[in-house]
């Protein structure tokens, strides 16, 4: 049996003492900061930092009392795994030092529910990727038909394009219906109206710790030394808006108007033992792309729907992180191969993970097949995409024996678009 | 005839009073700051914003004591109108007051030679435009053929994609050869390698200043507002690595290892007298995209190419800003029409500005027509592509009745792809 916290933790908690997953918080005149979730409580790592609680490397480093984790997620696996280590131990049943002071715990342990979260990481560029067969399969099959579902690039490199890093939101902030320009099946002229083929992307991203210089790429045997913690992202896209821009330099309004991430990043070391070997790659990646190491982790997702008429949502979607074709050392290190640099805070995304099963597609595009096929949910209702009101809930986490290293949640509620802001 | 300076100033300096662009410079013992050009020296705002020379907007702000400029341009319109008025006046010949005082002439004035330029801006996200129809058209005609070579929906929208904030860098710095994956011609799996078809784009930027909410679009009339001034750009490329990974979700490697911009953010005041009218637009464009008074701007713009044995550059483009089909304010309203948030230092640029003749052309892969007629050099070399030791150099300026306001020039070298960084 694992430890455990002298905080009360039920095994289908996100956050037991296994996890110690990192966030933003504020609470009345005390301005954001780092802090860790166990249980119900954010343990406050600015508090702890002024009494010199941690280690060599991080004392007098100051990167707790700020208002992002950048500074410290730019130090590195060392100073992640001290923290990581100091925090364990104040937390665990056997050590008295905060167990037994009601003084400190008062300072040191903030209710969650009484505090305000705010985004983790100050985000320099986002990446989004598109490394699962299955959902990159799906789509083809759509678009282009069976023969040619997969682009011929797909199975040598994982694909990914530049995301917008200014509309990423956190958790709780509800997304606005787009408007813009899509083409009437069978027109030749654009409309302008809201967008129709409202979506969401079940994905998961990445944070960046430590960069690398520009023209230095990062070799695939040290990706993971860059990669701070998983977030859960939901890529929301205008597929119809899509559908008339994308040709030929991709997404672009379909998905700037927003991106939602979950407000805890999950550091690494928490996923370790849940890490697995991915899908057989065949054919074998050029040398660059080839690790030596099994890269997999088993992430349970869900996605969960409901509308402005159910008192509680339907699970429409149940998915994997393991089934994703590329793994995240992978996307890694092709998005460096050229001399790109990345920065800490950098937000990399998987792109919509599909498992193989028709429940465990990642996007009503997919779960209601371009609408042929509605979904039906559990109030009478149908969907095809999504409807004003609607909200969207994806959670994830790992199961261990008697415990979970969860995700928390990223939610958003869809609203009608704003007519009195059209130009 | 216009005012002058007291400075000397000969009529083809791209610096005269009437351009007054900024930048961010430092010299030794004095921190990255905001100094503005005039002829061959570098006035030091931050000097005079210690003595209070500024007027009531600027008074006490404290944006000029800065590494970047993103703090001033968020302040907006009459922010940027009361600097320049108040510069304008200082570094006129009738004004005695920095004219006659040499003590005071020592310290705000720098020569330029002796100060280190710096990024002027902290560019939150960059956005790449495909704003030229014959570029376009050209690009089109090659991959195509030339019954398809505009997509559908080119006449409808400005086309753009998101890039690469993060590897933005000054002109000057010299610009390593990617490497990555290419499909060899002919070939069912790509192979790895240094790219071989590495070219320039010919581009101009315009610097974001007060951003919008999310959710908030701007209206195309207001979106001078939001537009601070501009730069050149050479939004350097890989055709090969691009031809490969394109697509279905546009260009990522391919544009993400370098793009180059010009120290001097020319202010849009000072581009005022060159507006005039863009190419008339068929069909109409959406109302959104329907500005009601000309937005094109008459800037001469040149691409040179100085290969390792060549002792003075090549001309081996002539373009102009004005062969843009859609113009800044268009593409600033598409941009934000889903609600997307700009920021304050965003950078939106306008793709390869190709002209109607064939010496006009923004690129290699244009002039050398994908290397079936390889540029033909004063040197006796020939180029379809760029090789290492070649330096790009790309200038542009206005022309005015006796004076010309310029933006410099971006400039860099091509160093070889460094093997020993080869994962």
């Amino acid at each position: 049996m694992p430890f455990t916290s002298f905080l009360p933790i039920p095994p289908t908690s996100h956050f037991p003492i296994q996890n110690l997953p990192y966030c933003i918080f504020s609470i009345p005149d005390v301005s954001p900061r780092v802090g860790v979730r166990i249980g119900d409580y954010l343990l406050d790592l600015a508090f702890l930092e002024q009494y010199a609680l941690f280690g060599p490397l991080l004392q007098g480093e100051n990167v707790f009392a700020r208002p992002s984790l950048n500074a410290f997620m730019a130090m590195g696996k060392p100073a992640w795994r001290e923290a990581r280590a100091v925090i364990t131990d104040l937390l665990r049943a056997d050590n008295p030092f905060l167990r037994d002071n009601p003084t400190l715990r008062e300072w040191a342990l903030i209710p969650v529910e009484s505090a305000t979260l705010h985004l983790p990481v100050e985000i320099g560029d986002y990446t989004d990727f598109y490394a699962s067969r299955q959902h990159a399969t799906n789509v083809g099959i759509m678009f282009r038909g069976k023969e040619n579902a997969l682009m011929p690039n797909w199975l040598h490199l994982p694909v990914g394009y530049h995301g917008r890093a200014s509309s990423v939101v956190l958790s709780g902030q509800d997304v606005r219906r787009p408007q813009g320009q899509t083409l009437p099946a069978g027109g030749s002229a654009p409309v302008f109206g809201p967008s129709k083929r409202l979506d969401f992307e079940l994905e998961m991203g990445f944070l960046i710790g430590p960069g690398n210089a520009l023209g230095e790429p990062i070799p695939v045997e040290q990706a993971e030394d860059h990669i701070f913690g998983m977030v859960l992202v939901n890529d929301w896209s205008a597929r119809d808006i899509q559908a008339w821009e994308y040709q030929p330099l991709g997404p672009f309004l379909a998905k700037n108007f927003a991106t939602s991430i979950s407000p805890w990043v999950v550091p690494m070391d928490a996923l370790e033992p849940f890490r697995l070997p991915g899908p057989v790659q065949d054919p074998e990646p050029l040398p660059y792309l080839r690790p030596s190491s099994p890269g997999a982790f088993d992430i349970h997702l869900e996605v969960h729907l409901q509308t402005a008429q159910m008192s509680a949502p339907d699970v429409i979607c149940r998915s994997n992180f393991k089934h994703l074709y590329w793994d995240i050392r992978q996307m890694l290190a092709h998005h460096t191969i050229t001399g790109c640099n990345l920065r800490p805070g950098d937000l990399l995304a998987s792109g919509t993970i599909s498992g193989p099963t028709e429940d465990s597609y990642g996007s009503m595009l997919e779960l209601a097949w371009r609408g042929e096929r509605p979904l039906q949910l559990n109030s009478g209702e149908t969907r095809s995409f999504l409807q004003d009101g609607d909200r969207v809930t994806m959670t994830g986490w790992c199961q261990g024996e008697d415990y979970r290293i969860g995700f928390g949640e990223v939610t958003a509620c869809i609203l009608p678009t704003k007519m009195e802001a059209q130009p």
